[in-house]
């Protein structure tokens, strides 16, 4: 059962969860990838994942500032949007229509580390921890620029050919 | 195995995905909102649950516009959000800390929603579906508009007691 008397004990529990939850989205990445046909798809996808792994070591700095050994616990969250990318992954069709399916696993993913990190950079703040704010908001800054550009690679490329 | 071999048939199989996401989450809002002890974040979860409810019955005139019966599929990724949420509404400690993480599991369940609907909008968009598009576009500024009052909530009252 999951215990918090502290806001900074709820505040770890949450990156341990994030820690955990990069580290699935750094293993299904590849396979989107792979599963792409549309370049632009590709690279941006392949440039998130160079990101994440940056993210996954900001995190690690995080828990070193909180005197705390780099630990995850296990993000069902993320194993459910997991599961449903990878229904995606192995989806049969068009492939314009599979790279928008694609593009909308991805960003699903991207909107739950966007909720996380957005909650976790408001907790650091509360607690005046003003260093773990800037690396938290420097991160939901990616996140949130990634969003975007697969919003505008789906319009531009992947949703006018998949009509 | 999921097959899509036009974006209409995409777009239906994510409505009815969202349609089984949106039936997941009014069982477990009043939960949340019963768990909360901040009478502002009851409020405003119940308030929600009755959006909730006219948004579900959007999905359903959308069906009915694409010449569907309304029928959900299960979605997972809801699955692992609520059994994530459901771990909070059990957690022992401090009152105002649990208002925290209910906040945070419920922003989590939004950015689901923004997700999808954001999705399901600009392929409503890019098919032609005027009269699906602006209903989409309106369930979406509902969640976005949730997830800011979240947000406000979180800030003004609920963290400020938990820290």
């Amino acid at each position: 059962m999951m215990k918090a008397n502290s806001l900074e004990e709820l505040a770890l529990h949450s990156l341990q969860d994030i820690y955990d939850a990069e580290q699935q989205a750094l293993k299904v990445m590849p396979k989107m990838m792979q599963a792409a046909s549309s370049q632009e798809l590709k690279m941006a996808l392949q440039q998130h994942q160079q990101e994440t792994e940056q993210q996954v070591q900001r995190l690690e700095q995080l828990f070193q500032m909180m005197g705390q050994k780099p630990q995850g616990v296990t993000c069902v969250a993320m194993q459910g949007l997991i599961k449903e990318a990878q229904e995606v992954l192995t989806m049969q069709g068009d492939p314009a229509v599979k790279d928008a399916a694609i593009i909308a696993a991805a960003q699903k993913l991207e909107h739950y580390e966007i909720a996380s990190y957005g909650t976790a950079a408001t907790w650091a703040e509360l607690l005046g921890m003003n260093d773990a704010k800037m690396l938290l908001g420097q991160t939901l800054a990616e996140e949130e620029r990634t969003d975007k550009l697969l919003t505008q690679i789906a319009k531009r490329t992947v949703n006018a050919r998949a009509v």
